[in-house]
């Protein structure tokens, strides 16, 4: 059972970690202005129906954000009354990523940005092909296009939770919009932002030329299975479906 | 009624807002060298046509720029005799965005850059198109283009305020020369100028690879609307055009 | 008369200028690793056959150059003996910096660099069209090419000298290889180099979706006379050409 | 004879040597992430064979990297038991340096990364023409394509010696992959690195308005001659490849 000094002492490391990680958002050019948020689920360890998650602020420079000025909320999306911060509103996207807490448990992070590379596949509504091994790293394929949502209800949730249920890239480019991408944590969501503009914009610019040369599939299959299995100092899971399995 | 010593605090406020903001467009890199220029209302709260504005002095490096070396201006463009840094010449933009101020009584700020992207469309003369949610937030539709123009007389003002009045969109790719965006303050024009680069970037890189999918009409509006009225810590009222109402 | 006393204080003067202005290279990511090089000249007051020149070393990286590790040289490419720096070799690119500096005495300052977007035109073989107003204010036209020359003696400054004298471009894009400018002074040229990769960039862009509009001659004429006249804080003198007069 | 402290000095000097460079590739946005990989040998000064080398450890971020924190290996990439930072494990590209350093005993440096532009020529198998002067002084020529390989085995590291074995090109673009480069020594290889993504960046936006010139092969000979034996502060040496002599 967690009690609630666990609950604070995990809700301001949950806080230090998403203040601290927008800070890479900045430092890899993926957001201008306000613009961009970065959530981290809160794991009470009970039903995870239940779980908090933390949030940025709506409207906040980057230069301005600490770790008690990020919002708290439940999975409904509402702010936590009393808790820090709570006097301001949080990131205009919180409707979003509490549908993705909810429907999706195995999920600790969330990131959304309008980086530039990914946003111009966006508006084309095309899938990033799998062309360079380092994305079958990361992804395991293609970079998927959600659906066209606009913000006021639970359709861009619904869309990245229908888009990157069962698969197994951690981003989707939501048409016309931008990307999402999840992860089990926070920092593992925002190193899939970080990743998915790169590839973005690797395979924008060797498309300019000419058709890029496609990995055979059962090659991709392979990199992605070692790299989620051995890459880095301990091994690192896929986040494994509870949906799915 | 204002008095001298009440000016005297909000001209003073003014010229670190504008001087402060000049490293936003720094920091974006959306100028080179001395080029580009932002300016600051100060109303005065009576007449809006007998308000002054502070620009940055002309061929100024931006490591240079300090409160007490903008400029202070009367709206014909003028610099006010005596006054803190009055011994150099204001950017030689200076008489577009008097006109702009003397034209258009709702707005506070006035930017101007060579931002790549924006200049590029500028140069084919091409206004960009709504392909994005985030740029049917900000601008609530296409970012037009103004008329050709050169320095030396009122056409380049005047091109700005024919475009601009009535339209939703606070900037405006003036014909082979760049952008200018206008705001309630000299942060909101700022943070257009920052958007317009962005936007123009983004839609550029779509089209190179084909043609991004328009967003249906009624939904730019009701992204605009929402955005003008809902995001952020505090409402933000759109700039009302008293000449349109 | 110039004394040996005041030979020095000018030859340090250009020394700090020198190096000072190497940064500025780095600052706008127009050079990597060690490439690129600004060099000053030294006005001793007599013929200007006889000034000096002072230049980067070879291969140094940019973190390590301090005004003591310029290189003085004579208006012939010889290293002054015994001047400060004299055990180092200077630029490679220093043939080509001293043949403009005899044969053009107007020239205070050459700067040479691989940026990129330069580089690109250069390697087309393309001039850069005149299509934006900054363009014809700071080069009055186009930026012509230069011929293809080879390091080893003074081809490269006879391409360059023959291509901008009586030019009013300040830029030369020397084919398969990349800009030189030139400028009243060392900061002048360094500022040429910054607006023609700037120039380089913007123009690319919008012709990579399009035929930019021409800008009329006699609109490119009135902004080069108004910007060269008029532009800044003190007049700046066009470069008056000896040799064309 | 090496005694054992000759070998901890050695070792630790290209501890730091190595660590410190990984802040170049950081520096000239090369490396994104955890990404990338610099290696440097350890000549112990007896059978080559018998040579060490120090790599990054594996998935730990750049503003962590100390020269404690590098891993020794051995050429069959294995690393030594109980040198520091040997808890940890090494870049996960280890055996493709292994298998470099095993087979090309001049080599003194490896570089791995999946810079931008290079990776873009990877995907679609294609190699970098030489139409800039300074690419000529640095390659000789073009930068070849090497095999698709994927990691597990030697194929990498095969792939990487049977195209640049013999070849002036430091740099070799693996297939669908991106840029492993050599060098004399860990510092030559990050220069490799740097250069080869600005040549790819350059020849690029070349290629995308046009065709580029070529530069006649004679040219290219001398140019390359001249930069390996006349460039910089002393003359360098082209690596000679003793398994071509």
């Amino acid at each position: 059972m967690t009690t609630s000094h666990d609950v604070d002492a995990l809700v301001d490391q949950v806080r230090q970690q998403v203040s601290d990680l927008h800070a890479e958002l900045v430092r890899y050019q993926l957001v201008i202005w306000t613009g961009g948020n970065v959530s981290g689920r809160v794991r009470l360890g009970g039903d995870p129906a239940e779980d908090l998650f933390v949030i940025k602020p709506s409207g906040v420079s980057y230069d301005d954000l600490t770790p008690g000025s990020m919002i708290l909320c439940t999975l409904d999306g509402a702010v936590v009354p009393g808790s820090a911060g709570s006097e301001r509103s949080p990131s205009s996207d919180t409707a979003a990523h509490a549908y993705v807490y909810r429907n999706m448990p195995e999920v600790g992070g969330v990131v959304h940005t309008h980086s530039t590379y990914a946003c111009a596949w966006a508006a084309r509504g095309e899938a990033i092909p799998c062309v360079l091994t380092g994305m079958a790293d990361e992804f395991g394929g293609e970079v998927p296009v959600g659906p066209f949502a606009v913000i006021g209800d639970d359709s861009i949730g619904r869309g990245i939770v229908e888009t990157l249920r069962g698969h197994r890239s951690r981003a989707v480019l939501m048409a016309n919009h931008g990307p999402f991408t999840i992860g089990k944590d926070a920092r593992d969501a925002v190193k899939a932002a970080v990743m998915v503009e790169d590839v973005a914009r690797s395979v924008h610019i060797a498309r300019q030329l000419g058709e890029p040369v496609p990995i055979p599939q059962d090659k991709v299959d392979s990199l992605f299975d070692r790299y989620q299995n051995v890459y880095g100092q301990a091994p690192q899971g896929t986040m494994t479906d509870p949906s799915a399995s």
